[in-house]
């Protein structure tokens, strides 16, 4: 029996209750003989009130205060985490970020995890303990200043030092099942995906599933580290991400994963510009100037008698009245006519590895969409996704729709097996 | 201008106005031409309230972890406080214990200090910035382990690292105007004292003094650190503690500097001990040997008769079921014949570095006592302290008269000139 990294998320251990259970579930893992070592969020609502208590005291809360702030909440829950393992009988020792061996670079409130030296870690489960480690934190390298990973942070830590200890698995314990073939709230028959490849994985993250965000799967798979994304409340076996599959897995890859939506983008697009090379070049460097990430892009040809062409992108919708404003400021040098913006979009997406030798996955996924009576507005692929985006209001029957002529529905006796439907 | 250190207790950070009230005091200190490294507590309730999560997960909450879980308390208060007072336009770094190099010894939740190296903090300094420590913590030097100083911490955090940076002095910031003659909540006419020597601020704060505590009041006399008391709120000019008398007092020391009381001891009697060699000694190293602090201890001659005595001592109220079981579990071995225990007793203490070359203050303290109507139970001395043990009933009024027989009383048209009342 090897070594694992357990990441519980703030809902897990929301109280005293929730601790508790946690506790339980961590000392089960030691008396089956492994090595423990568990990543621990800020309890429940801690993150927000420390914010809350910060926009008292100051307009604008950033940079290191920010920071030395925000880390005292993993702090509470890592200690009370580890006192109620001693209770039950175990030893356990807590660790901040720094403590742990998490070196960051130096951006505040955003930084990236540069080397990890657990050497305190590797020591305390060599000596039978087991190890709660800070999630979200680390200290930086050149100020040695406490630093924060941003969003997605404490799945990062736990991926990062499951890289780092060489452990056999890395689990995220959250308060789903695991990863579904489509959203369950909105696709009542979506079903538990046993294994997904990383780098499917990866495109249903930036596609809008929530459950694992993209930069721990990035680094999950550059390491070769398998996820085991599985629920805090159940006990049930979750869902498997890994670069190859597992011995266990079905021998067939599954056409198509899951379907994912994202209702939070927007939508601008640039009416009138001169088709000539630079142009696209000069509207995404003032877009990228103010620090905005942009998603899909589409570029239709252009009128031949005009000399004109549109050119289309999706962003977060938070970054909108920023990309606007950018671009009317360039609107001389790039030249051209009127923007528009449109927040009222969402995008589907379907992703599975089969489809790149699959050729009409395409045609049905599309077919879908207009039995539903859903116009498609823009569209974009990879090798394993495609997207489009249509109107917001239409998405959750959109999704349902294409849910059900991939034979994701988990009444259905088994996956369909793709050439029926298409081709 | 030099280098001044000030500490703000957890009652001038309570909230978020609190917090705002203290960065501009720290930002007039800073305008002023000072070098200033602030030292703060944890807001208002928090420790209680991380107390309260600890106990909701474990009976008994301690080690290492519950000063995992502490820490977090000034975390949040020193990094909402740099916030303050940068939005007031001034640069702060918060630093933990550790980071401030306040090294310790590994007793978990009530180390010691062993060391000081604030490299990080004098480079914040003569940066230009404004520093702020977490007080109450450090690092242990073996184990590298945060630990927590125990009671009356942030204090002695302020007075280590003000004699580490070599600082003019030590402002304790708290919610009173400084050090008084008696505790004003009982004596209506109790003045604040304008300096009093370290030596009789120890002997008030072991007398039941509750402004400054001996542990930080010895530190500040070892390393012959100013200390000035003083509110956060009002912004008067407090108390000094000092060595030596500073400049500006009054060539002449006061015959008297206070009157102090406590009510949390509790009296043990053993009656019927041997009157011989090694009894006491047994009697001692049991209470000892159950980690209890004593405080005064009184033997009287024996009865010649019988060849027995009684001995008497106080110790805290708290560790009095602890005390009487160990003795009781000795009795054959010691023994006495019974033991008798009194926790409705109150000490007065009457304090100053004058008394010892001015016979009659005892005289004119008993008196004091007598004319009240006050029975003294016990008696111990120092060479500038007397201190007695009566009925807790009586403290109040015994307070207030030997304040008055000392013409410490405020509305004094000057301090009583020793000699007329007794001698």
């Amino acid at each position: 029996m090897g070594l694992v990294v357990q990441k519980y998320g703030g809902s897990s251990v929301a109280d005293a209750e929730g601790i508790k259970r946690v506790a339980k579930r961590i000392v089960e893992a030691k008396k089956n003989g492994h090595q423990v070592v568990v990543v621990v969020s800020a309890m429940g609502d801690t993150t927000d009130e420390l914010i809350d208590l910060a926009n008292e005291v100051t307009p604008v809360a950033t940079g290191r205060e920010f920071d030395m702030l925000l880390t005292a909440g993993e702090r509470i829950s890592m200690a009370l985490l580890a006192m109620a393992i001693k209770t039950l009988g175990h030893e356990a020792q807590s660790f901040t970020g720094s403590q742990a061996g998490v070196i960051t670079d130096s951006v505040h409130n955003k930084a990236r995890i540069i080397d990890v030296t657990p050497g305190r870690i590797r020591a305390a489960v060599e000596a039978g303990n087991i190890a709660i480690v800070a999630g979200f934190q680390g200290v930086s390298q050149d100020s040695k200043d406490i630093t924060t990973l941003g969003r997605g942070g404490s799945d990062t830590t736990a991926v990062a030092l499951a890289a780092a200890l060489e452990a056999e698995v890395c689990e995220i314990y959250t308060d789903v099942d695991g990863v579904f073939t489509a959203d369950p709230r909105v696709v009542k028959k979506a079903r538990k995906i046993d294994w997904i490849s990383s780098g499917e994985m990866l495109e249903l993250a930036s596609s809008g599933s929530k459950v694992l965000l993209h930069r721990c799967v990035e680094y999950a798979r550059r390491y070769n580290i398998p996820i085991h994304v599985r629920s805090s409340f159940s006990g049930l076996t979750g869902t498997w991400v890994s670069n190859e599959p597992r011995g266990d897995e079905p021998m067939e890859q599954a056409l198509i994963s899951g379907v994912a939506h994202d209702t939070s983008e927007a939508k601008v697009t640039i009416v009138g510009v001169p088709d000539k090379p630079g142009e696209a070049a000069k509207i995404f460097r003032s877009v990228a100037d103010a620090e905005i990430n942009i998603d899909m892009v589409v570029q239709n040809v252009s009128a031949a008698s005009t000399g004109l062409t549109d050119i289309s992108f999706t962003l977060p919708e938070t970054d909108g009245k920023r990309a606007i404003e950018a671009l009317n400021r360039q609107q001389a040098d790039i030249g051209f006519a009127s923007l528009r913006y449109d927040d009222r979009i969402a995008k589907i997406s379907l992703v599975g590895a089969g489809m790149k030798t699959n050729p009409g996955v395409t045609a049905t996924f599309f077919e879908a969409l207009s039995n539903a009576g859903v116009n498609i507005e823009l569209i974009s692929t990879s090798e394993i996704r495609i997207s489009v985006v249509t109107r917001q209001d239409d998405v959750n029957e959109a999704v349902r729709a294409v849910h059900t002529a991939f034979g994701l529905d988990s009444d259905s006796e088994e996956a369909v097996v793709y050439g029926g439907t298409g081709r």
